[in-house]
Formats: structure tokens, C-alpha cells, sequence
């Protein structure tokens, strides 16, 4: 991966306090060491619940939230609760992820389970899941919030469909690049469109500007999960992120496999069948299907579309006729997905 | 366990067919595989999806949702989604909590986690939680609603704390009934009371009414709770539910384990701790611990707290002065909660 890193967007930068500090409300809470536990995976507190400087999320989907609500002119503190919330949301679906993996390292830290085991684990994620709940309900007496906690719970369902898709297709590798897109675009596009268009809710965009707005993020969706494949297929250059090959080594049905399972040869694919049912695939095995996508170019298909998707986003964006500096806002924030380096 | 069992209250055979039918539309969908592990789990389909003539639960929390709902005249139809959402939540804890417990059957059926693995019982969990929250947000746009979203996640979140109160105990055996007792408040008691509460919500219940009666489910938590630790310690006289001295050989902080360490001698306890302490608790350990049990008569303390819970109940009910055939409904799933058998 040999994409330089593009600058931390502007908007990422600008909501990072508000939100952060809000999210610090929301899991202030003494009364039982599950907050601790919440506030550790949140990058904020050690395992004994010390100050640290851990490295934190990038708070992607509450920026776009807030971003989609100033631009359509509504204040960022009406949009604030339900910006919470989706990160609580996106949150609460890594703690269970990282079970359901077995991933014990995420951010250079152990993972809940790891640290607390998996009853406790799985506790706190729910727990983080009811909160997340709880910030829509915030404000049920004004009944332009009414439409916020549907929008998001049909998210949730489409994002743990998708979860469920992904769990079903595992080391099955004879997905078609459609039924990935349409996997992908419930696992990680829908909480990404919800944030987008839970922004717009209380705003006064235009339907034509809502269309065009939530076909953005549903694009950047598909980019931002491209991009993930492609940084957990082939590594990124830093020293904090994904090591070469580790989709391959978990057997993820990531792009670049579907794609190559799609584009080689039937003795390929042979072989690479039998390396992901290995019990454990050494960097023999690594290198052995990355070799094999080189031959069939993976990696240029595999950017080139997520780049494709970043460049639809965008003309969405600039179709939907926001004032500019949110443009340019909204802009940053896609380039800034799809060239990530972690 | 010596009490005969008691005839299955009237309200819950009343609204047992309309609670099923609803719980089966909100789970009738073929797009995914994980809802018929939902369906599976409720005991309507096997694991093929086939028709099953399976245990399905009594349908407590959603019964006591329209009874308190009815008996303060609110009409069956009104109330329905919020009683569905109830028996959802209820579920989806269950579900978790057999992962949780590495619990392999539950009404003579192989759990989920055991029948598709962890992974999937977990999504499944979830989803069944966010149909649970898509039923409250049902009725949105009608203000007298907006209240009972925030009651149910209010139960939750404290469910969800005493879950993990419950697994923060586990291995000490140092509680105090007071403190199991709290612990037992918000495990089992926040989602029953949250039962009765929001039935009353959509009614024109007066104040005293509303606080006895939400006295009256409080109390009943208790003593939900307190006998199903009871058939967890003695066993029961039905062949399908729980055997003998399965709470010890789990190492659950159940009100008999509790009662016997704060009664016996420090000798007996350090013999109880011992056996605790175990790799596996074999039928000696468990006899060795039913022994001491009834030296302090800790039966006896346990179904008589049960009782009095019962029976503070009922004075609640008493005093709430609903139409008496309403009033005999609630007596009658009072009495068996208390005395049932499984």
C-alpha cells in the first residue's frame, strides 16, 4: 500500500472536542466497573481505569453526522446527542466483533474480552448498545426527533444482518463481488448512511438534497470498507496499523479474495482453497495468495474501485449544493477514507 | 421441592395466543437464517426451520404488561407492541446468558451457541434486541408513547448492570443478602417492574395506583428470582427441569449459597469453599453442601423470603383497588411465580 498519508480532514478535526467530550459524559459512571470498561475501549482510561493516551477512534461517523446537520443548517447541539449515539453504536458492534474474531489486539491494546473475558465483554458492549439507546431518547418530547430512533435501529438491523451475512459466508470463499457489495453495504454502509442521514433530519435540506447526500455516504461506505480490505490484505506502512496478509491469516471474506477466488485459474483457486483450510496459514501461505492476486492484478481492482466509489461520493456531494466550505468539508472526509493508511 | 404445582394463572393463558402471534409476525422474516434461530430459540421451529411442538417461554413480562395495561383501561391492541417488546428483551438476555453460562440446553433444547456457535448466538441476541427497540418506536408519532421507549431502555440498562454485578461476584461467595438483594433488583427485577410500569403508561392509572403497583412488581422480581434459585439448588419434581444442586455445581451466587455463608461456622465454610473451589463439583460436593444447607435451614429461609415477597406483593395489589377480576389476575401470577415448579 503505497498511498501517502492524506491529512486528518478538516471536520474530523473540528468535532473531535465535542464529541469526545460528550462521549465522556455519556460513560461517566462510577456505579460499576463495566464504565471502566467502556471507557478503556474507548482509548480514554487504563485497565485500572488511569488516565492514558491511548490512540482513540477517529470519530468518523459523529463528524459526518454533525457535518450533514451544520450543512443543512441545523445547530451542532441538536445534533449532538444522536452523533453520540452512533459512535456508541459503532462501538458497541467492535467489542462484539473483536469476540466473535477472536481479535485480541485492537489499537495496540488488548481487546475486553482478552482483558475481561467474554461474559464481561459481551456485557459491556450491550451495555454501550442501551446507552447508545438512550441518547435518542433524549429528547422524546419534541417531536422533531420522533423519525432519529427508527432511523437508527433500522441501521442496527441492517448492520447486524450484515454481520450475520459475513459470519454465514465464512470459509465458504465462493462469493461473487455483487453479493459481497450488498454484504458490505449492510455491515459497514448502513450505520455510515444512518449518520449522514440522521444529520439531515432536523435540518431543512430538499428531498433532491437528501437523495443526493445519502447516496454519498452510501458510496463512501463501500469505500471505507474497499479500503479496509485493502489495509488488511496487504499492511499499511506504519508501525500501529495491520500487518501484511492478516485477512488472509483469519480467512476474511475480504474484496481482495473474493476478487481473486473470481479472476484465476481453476488450479488457483485449488490451491488457495487449500492453504485457507489450513489450520494455521504461516507467511508461506500469505505469500502464496498474494502472489497470486499480483497475477491477476487484486490490488488494482480492488483500489480502483473503492476509488471509483470515492469519486461517485463526491460528485454527490457536489450535486447536492451545500454551501462550499461544507463541500469541501464533506469532500475531505471521503478522500480521506479511501487513501487512509489505518 | 415439595409444593404442588400451581394451575397456570387465567391472564397468562388469556393473552398467551395473541402474545405468540405478534412475537411471530415481529420474527417472521426468511431473508436471513439468523431469524430462524430466533424462532428456534422461542420453541415454535427445529433448526431446519421446521414446525416444532417445542417448550416455549409463559410469556410472564409481556402478560403482566396487558393485565396492568387492561386492568387500567388501556385496550389489549394499544399495549401489544410494548408487552412484545418486553418478551424480546427478555430473550435476547437469555440468549447472551447461555453464552455467558456456557449453559448447552434450556427447555430440552441445545442452546444457540451450542446448535450454531458463539458468534452467530451472539448476533442472533442482538438482533432480537433491536426488534425489541424497533416495537417501541412503532407508535413514534403519537406523543402518548414517547415515554415508554425511554422505560424500556431505562430496565435494560439496569438488567444489563446486574448481569454484570452477577459475574463481578462470581467465585466470591462474600455477599450479603442485602446485597444479593440488590443485585436481584436490578438482574431480574428492573425488566419485571418495567412489565407492569409500562402497561400502566397509555392508562389513567391515578398515582397511588401507579406506585402500588409498581411496588407490587418490584416485590415480585424478588420473588421471581428467589424461587428460581430455589429450583436451581433442590431441583424439581418434573422431569424436565432443572436436577439437583445445579446453581452449585455452576458456582452461581444463588440465595441459598448466600444464606448458608452468612450462616454457618467458619469450619463449614471453609468445607463449602473448598468444594466451591473444585474443578468440576461432583454429586459428593453437591451433598456435602445440601447438608450444611439444611443444618441452617436455609430452605426455609429461602421459600420463606419468597413468601414474604409474595405476600407484600399481593397486600400491594390489594391496595391498589382495581376491578376485582383484575385484581384476581394478578394475585393468581403472583402466587405462581412464587410456587411454580420450572
Amino acid at each position: 500500500v503505497t498511498s501517502s498519508t492524506p491529512d486528518i480532514p478538516n471536520a474530523l478535526i473540528r468535532y473531535r472536542s465535542i464529541v469526545e467530550s460528550g462521549l465522556k459524559v455519556a460513560l461517566n459512571n462510577d456505579s460499576s466497573s463495566s464504565y471502566l470498561m467502556m471507557r478503556y475501549y474507548m482509548g480514554w482510561s487504563d485497565v485500572f481505569g488511569g488516565h492514558t493516551e491511548a490512540m482513540t477512534g477517529k470519530y468518523i461517523r459523529p463528524s459526518l453526522c454533525l457535518l450533514a446537520a451544520e450543512s443543512t443548517g441545523t445547530d451542532l447541539a441538536s445534533a449532538l446527542p444522536t452523533s453520540l449515539s452512533l459512535e456508541l453504536i459503532h462501538n458497541f458492534s467492535l467489542i462484539h466483533d473483536d469476540i466473535q474474531d477472536r481479535d485480541e489486539v485492537r489499537h495496540n491494546r488488548k481487546t475486553l474480552w482478552v482483558q475481561w473475558g467474554i461474559p464481561k465483554a459481551l456485557m459491556a458492549g450491550n451495555l454501550m448498545y442501551v446507552l447508545a439507546n438512550q441518547l435518542t431518547d433524549l429528547n422524546f418530547s419534541d417531536s422533531k426527533y420522533n423519525g432519529i430512533a427508527k432511523l437508527l435501529s433500522d441501521a442496527c438491523l441492517k448492520m447486524i444482518e450484515g454481520q450475520y451475512l459475513d459470519l454465514s459466508f465464512e470459509g465458504k470463499f465462493d462469493l461473487t463481488v455483487p453479493q459481497y457489495l450488498d454484504m458490505v453495504s449492510r455491515k459497514t454502509g448502513a450505520l455510515l448512511t444512518c449518520s449522514v442521514v440522521s444529520g439531515l433530519e432536523l435540518g431543512n435540506c430538499t428531498t433532491t438534497q437528501k437523495s443526493h447526500l445519502t447516496r454519498a455516504a452510501s458510496s463512501l461506505g463501500y469505500a471505507f470498507q474497499i479500503r479496509d480490505d485493502i489495509l488488511g490484505t496487504w499492511g499499511d506502512q506504519s508501525s500501529i496499523g495491520k500487518p501484511v496478509g492478516s485477512d488472509i491469516r483469519r480467512r476474511k471474506n475480504a474484496l481482495p479474495i473474493v476478487h481473486l477466488m473470481n479472476h484465476t485459474t481453476l488450479d488457483a483457486r485449488e490451491t488457495v482453497l487449500k492453504v485457507m483450510g489450513l489450520d494455521s496459514i504461516d507467511d508461506d501461505g500469505v505469500h502464496l495468495i498474494l502472489e497470486q492476486m499480483e497475477s491477476v492484478k487484486t490490488y488494482e481492482f480492488c483500489q480502483g474501485l473503492a476509488e471509483e466509489f470515492c469519486s461517485t461520493a463526491i460528485d454527490e456531494i457536489e450535486a447536492a449544493n451545500l454551501p462550499e466550505r461544507f463541500q469541501i468539508d464533506f469532500i475531505e472526509v471521503i478522500n480521506f477514507v479511501t487513501k487512509r493508511i489505518h
